[in-house]
């Protein structure tokens, strides 16, 4: 089914205890896209460059079956740039410049053929710039998930509770969740984050795995314990793309598949850590997904004997 | 089948965000005795208190199925007392006052009838106490499970590691994990420290889950998010309990039970967390903890329809 995907494509200068990347190539909506391409080839990108992005890197973008018609190149003007420095405990990381660049006045245009698609993931941006997108699709999509960070809680909260209030499902971290709801419990808060509007809740834990919240129900996906976390940027947005991809791929909303696109999700974040930018992502194979998903359910399977 | 307890039985005064609770019944062999007792009868404790401690909570013991042969009631002396605080993050703790009392010169002797009990649990303690109860048992008993601290790490590791290499089953908590073998990945560190002695290891991870490591293989148990987490204090020692109790009473150690046995162990701190002290372990029933196992089997559950 057809997707719609919002978010920055940009550069990022990374640095983790095992090397050091100079002005690769990030941003949630490129991740989320290439996540999702695994799962589905209807993917309309949104989002805005300069004229200093590679042509091969969209041109491997549009491959990918990605739609870059939705794609603002701003001539003369520079792509978001964001450094971070990561240590040992590769849950934090220090931010060490952050150039908005073209991303400072990004007002998205949906083409007309975006607007009737059935599914809409609204990557880390703006909250007004993620309203701006959910209000010039023609109708209400079949689902709408949402990331967002601690920043806009900060700096925008009331404009953020009122996308919060639009959407379906909410993916935010742990220490956002307790932000957001003001409650110290992820029980409690996913309660409370449930009354703003979304009636499913991700709660992504890092190292530590996700947490899916809906109504009385709940599901815990655990990360897959790796040998080395080569780089985590763009770990959660691959999370998120693995996630409405397979959604949009099977079309089905239950809570069942739900949980089965988390783990999707969760495989595909596993994969996106083991090298620095999207090189992993570039270079991975259907059966090696299929292989780590089978890995997930091997890792907490047991037989209660009841 | 029969089963030897060792470790503390002392007062403990704990401050949470929801209360205080003074000089309550605490000790890791309380915690882990009573965890136990509600799947093996056949329980040999061996602590050490003073004449302070009060003879109902024995009685209590007792009425459990706890023998208490090897318990040494030292006369004019206290039992260790422990105070301690929690913050909202319940995972880290604040000590408040230690008093080792008749735990500063605790030499342990062992009941005959002890002496070829199967399973042997050494609760947190000085190493050197550790190794003199494997010494006194009569022969190598089918299974070692320890549990141990960073504290041990910090001040005796040449007699830690001595103990290490004796035992099968080795419980500690991540950062444990990290200090012990001096690797950050738990996936390496399990594999550095299955090399000097446990075959199996346990790392505990709080409102994280656990993590079970044999050889290649692993496996994650979740932590049951709960609306609110009263008091940690004896979790990690009931979780112990609840896993070597489970493992005594179907004398099974193969990987499938002990995956089992660390559902239990978990289900078993979930309740533990509930209330102050050993309280809600007091009133717990078996079909509680049959129900409990069942949520943590339906938490990590999902069909990955490959």
């Amino acid at each position: 089914m057809s997707l719609v995907t919002v978010g920055t494509v940009a550069f990022d200068t990374i640095e983790t205890p095992y090397g050091k990347a100079e002005r690769v190539v990030g941003g949630a909506c490129t991740y989320i896209s290439i996540a999702a391409s695994y799962f589905t080839k209807d993917i309309n990108l949104v989002s805005v460059i300069g004229d200093d992005f590679p042509d091969a890197e969209l041109k491997y973008l549009k491959k990918r079956g990605v739609n870059l018609e939705g794609l603002d190149i701003k001539e003369g003007q520079k792509s978001f740039f964001w450094a971070g420095k990561y240590h040992d405990n590769m849950n934090q990381r220090d931010t060490l410049d952050t150039q908005l660049n073209v991303l400072a006045d990004f007002n998205p245009k949906l083409p007309a053929s975006y607007k009737d698609s059935k599914y809409l993931m609204l990557g880390n941006l703006t909250p007004d710039v993620q309203m701006s997108v959910i209000k010039q699709m023609k109708k209400r999509p079949k689902l709408v998930v949402m990331d967002t960070m601690n920043f806009w809680m900060d700096i925008a909260m009331p404009s953020l509770k009122k996308v919060i209030k639009k959407v379906d499902v909410l993916t935010i971290n742990d220490e956002e969740a307790r932000q957001l709801s003001g409650e110290y419990s992820l029980v409690t808060a996913a309660k409370v984050i449930q009354k703003m509007g979304p009636s499913f809740l991700v709660i992504k834990k890092g190292e530590h795995g996700a947490l899916l919240f809906h109504g009385e129900k709940m599901f815990y996906a655990p990360a897959m314990p790796l040998a080395q976390v080569f780089d985590p940027t763009g770990a959660g947005d691959t999370f998120a793309g693995g996630f409405i991809g397979y959604l949009a791929k099977t079309d089905n909303i239950s809570w069942e598949n739900m949980k089965r696109a988390i783990i999707y999700g969760s495989a595909m974040a596993s994969f996106c850590v083991e090298e620095f930018s999207i090189n992993r992502l570039k270079t991975l194979k259907a059966a090696e997904i299929k292989k780590r998903v089978k890995a997930f359910a091997n890792l907490v399977k047991f037989d209660p004997k009841l």
